[in-house]
């Protein structure tokens, strides 16, 4: 089974979807996708005069400040619209996909952070509804269910909180990775506006095409700025059983063929294969 | 199997939410949800600035005009906040559910109607970006799997046009009613912020609680106004094989039960059973 993680980015179109449901029409194999919605949720926060808050907390670390209104708004963009218009398309394709959120099946499950301390603007605060969590289980289940049957699940942010019963708002390449190693996956392919990772992220052409997870050191000299988390990320993921991560190209007309032939950065066990 | 319909509007509240989860906790039996959104799908399009457009066709029948960006708005309101809401609070009370619309599994396809002519304020236009439609097939797999497996299905509208890959607006009662019977549900239970259908519709005390669809004539003779349209498709569904439709009170504290105890209106054949 291979875990597709398309971001949420402006970069992933319509017409990108097209192509991915297109592609995925003609293969073979167990897939699930996971998808983000970011562009579309700053579109509606936007619409809807919510602009994000930002808290920096105690370690400097910036993050949005997910109230109620800001999760209902998140429900709307990634397991409304997004979704459901990436399943509509996946079933025009002939792909018989199952749009889902980490709520649906008690897929994802985690705790949302009760108190939230930090800084806004400039002036300490205290925040009691913050509705960001830490992903804590994946209830692989439904998943299983639905793709012996033949189904494709499309699943989405955001997570469960079980003992408050409500969402949590958790990263969509956490769960993406955390879904791979539940389900024990063959291999986990992030795709996303670039051709892979890049050695200088303004040259398409300086691909980096080969990243050695039995060498960690070398691996991380080769990752710069943010580049550093993905490979780390990447690189632990390999190091707990994922055959291979791939950094991926997701504007090519056939992006799931195209990776998994290898194009785009692979990083797995060279030594070991 | 049962199929509860759970309407949209305003007086079905989140404490009703509350009190359907944990009643069906308790619940043995298969069951099928179905709900609305039109409160929160009104209250959202004011919010975005998208005042409702609604179209008067030749028979003076009018509906609302959804054009692509309503048809977003309604994926938001329906399948985003109002299902994943749901979802939350019936995984919270322990009650296994999955959301779903009825473009996932291809679950409801119908065809979307591509000329829509009419008047609009006075003025006659044709419209070729509506996204009404009308069902024609309801794929029963996906809901068989998921009940078959002890998931609780929470459905909602929209439907899906195959061959376009576009969502439609279909009315979620016939939505509920369709699913019924191609599922051979034993009962369908329309909920809302009334006891049942009332013969005097602002006296709550006026219940009817029981329709002999074996005598139809009899049975339209008790419907008044917009009633008709109710009693009518209840009649049907009872002569199409559906064992009982029950019009229930959506606002007790154990909705589920006390429906399948025989309050409310139910309409089956008196004098075949």
């Amino acid at each position: 089974m291979y875990i597709l993680k398309l971001g949420g980015g402006a970069g992933i179109t319509q017409e990108a979807f097209s192509n991915f449901a297109a592609d995925l029409a003609t293969l073979e194999g167990q897939f699930v996708v996971v998808h983000g919605a970011n562009a579309e949720f700053s579109r509606l926060s936007e619409a809807l005069g919510q602009p994000p808050r930002m808290i920096t907390n105690e370690k400097g670390r910036v993050s949005r400040y997910t109230d109620r209104e800001t999760m209902e708004t998140m429900l709307m963009a990634y397991c409304g619209k997004v979704n459901k218009l990436l399943v509509a398309t996946m079933q025009h394709a002939g792909v018989n996909a199952v749009g889902l959120s980490g709520i649906d099946g008690h897929l994802a499950t985690g705790k949302r952070k009760p108190v939230i301390r930090g800084t806004e603007e400039g002036k300490t605060k205290v925040l009691r509804d913050d509705h960001a969590g830490s992903l804590k289980a994946i209830d692989t289940a439904l998943v299983t269910l639905l793709t012996g049957a033949g189904y494709l699940p499309v699943l989405t942010p955001p997570a469960l909180d079980l003992d408050e019963g409500t969402p949590i708002n958790v990263d969509g390449d956490r769960l993406s990775l955390e879904l791979a190693l539940a389900l024990g996956a063959e291999g986990l392919i992030f795709f996303a506006d670039t051709p892979g990772l890049l050695r200088d992220r303004d040259d398409e052409s300086s691909l980096i095409e080969e990243i050695d997870a039995s060498d960690p050191d070398k691996a991380m000299e080769a990752a710069q700025g943010r580049m550093k988390v993905k490979v780390e990320t990447a690189v632990k993921a390999v190091e707990q059983g994922i055959g291979r991560v791939i950094f991926a190209d997701g504007r090519t007309s056939r992006p799931v063929s195209d990776a998994l032939a290898g194009r785009g950065t692979v990083v797995r066990n060279v030594h070991h294969s």
